[in-house]
């Protein structure tokens, strides 16, 4: 049973609405303006760059990354040859393991920044997690458009992105075990019960992150459900 | 001896203004608003997110990236031990390598994307280059502040940020091999005699890179210099 906040949550997202999660004051005390990236449009990311002004990435639910073969982007630094490895983060300021994978552009993209270019990646992965999700679900391998018969997520993955790119992956640990907004937002998909790729992208105000008061104000200005992460 | 063009552009450069540099239609066909590191606040982040609107970027001279251990991202996923090793991007769409090295924070940040934190990340930046830039010059040992004594550059900067973080580290490739605007932005610091560390941004209009026409028409609202690839 999901509490009315949840609930009217996910009801606006199955309808491709963003939403405003806050975490908390104890943890990055910043809001988050969301929406699912099966619905991400050219006009969602100018929305995403000039309403919101953070840096827009794509939060993938543990399982899908998984089935693409995407790892954490610190691992990939520890593992690598160079002195750098040393750089790794290992706890933020706000006492949490960075969320960050790579970043990738799909293939056919120019530049990789552009609304339509970003667009593009996003809507891409979105299409090839969808496969992914429906697979887990079902059992059954999929073959279908854009998959050639027999070849894995991985594979498709692996052979129609390239990085580094300008769409910055996030992979959830679960919202068990962190509750960022990476967690919360992946959290909404999978009580909503919709695959999890979710488009985020921090709300800032001049010098600061925008209050939550202010983000409130915002959320409710459109329409857009506002959450905590005490509500989860 | 200079061009008028670019002999306006390093005596702005010099003043704390920032300049539009445009690639050329031959390659990104995208202008790029850029200012000296070392002039970067909380409000030229504000000004870069909300006129230009691309990733916010910090382009190091090779020199200067050397002496801080710095290698590029594609080096670091081609060394490491995993599949997704092989979606390195060897060339773009308009035909270059990369110039992407690691994203990094100062530790002295709490989130890192606000724009006092990202302006923080960068001017401490600033300032390890500036002495890794004067060493070469002088042949001294530096030993000043923030700089243990006998600590070397590369210890210093790998001591003091960790990575992942949300300033986007780029090295330059020398202007004889890639003429992007991280080797443009670069050569114009080194031709003012300043060391190479350059903010860049992409300028983007709604769907798409802002036009030559627009970015021209920008610059010339604010007194920016106005630069093309052709000039240099």
């Amino acid at each position: 049973m999901q509490n009315d906040k949840i609930q009217n949550a996910i009801e606006k997202l199955k309808k491709a609405y963003a939403c405003v999660i806050y975490d908390g004051n104890d943890r990055e005390g910043e809001a988050d303006l969301i929406i699912h990236a099966k619905y991400i449009t050219p006009e969602w990311i100018e929305r995403l760059r000039k309403n919101a002004g953070g840096l827009i990435c794509l939060a993938i639910e543990p399982e899908i990354a998984k089935k693409m073969g995407l790892v954490f982007y610190t691992d990939i630094l520890a593992s690598s040859n160079f002195e750098l490895k040393q750089m790794e983060c290992k706890k933020t300021a706000y006492n949490d393991k960075p969320s960050f994978s790579i970043p990738v552009n799909h293939k056919e993209v120019y530049t990789g920044i552009t609304d339509t270019d970003r667009a593009l990646t996003i809507k891409k992965l979105a299409e090839l997690a969808e496969r992914a999700y429906k697979n887990e679900q079902t059992g059954t391998i999929q073959t279908g458009k854009g998959n050639l018969k027999g070849e894995s997520i991985k594979q498709e993955f692996m052979r129609s992105f390239y990085s580094p790119g300008h769409v910055f992956l996030l992979i959830g640990r679960g919202i068990e075990n962190r509750k960022g907004h990476t967690e919360l937002a992946l959290e909404l998909a999978r009580r909503a019960g919709m695959q999890g790729t979710m488009v985020l992208c921090e709300m800032l105000a001049p010098g600061r992150a925008l209050s939550k008061k202010k983000a409130k104000m915002y959320a409710e200005k459109y329409g857009y459900p506002f959450l905590e992460g005490s509500d989860f």
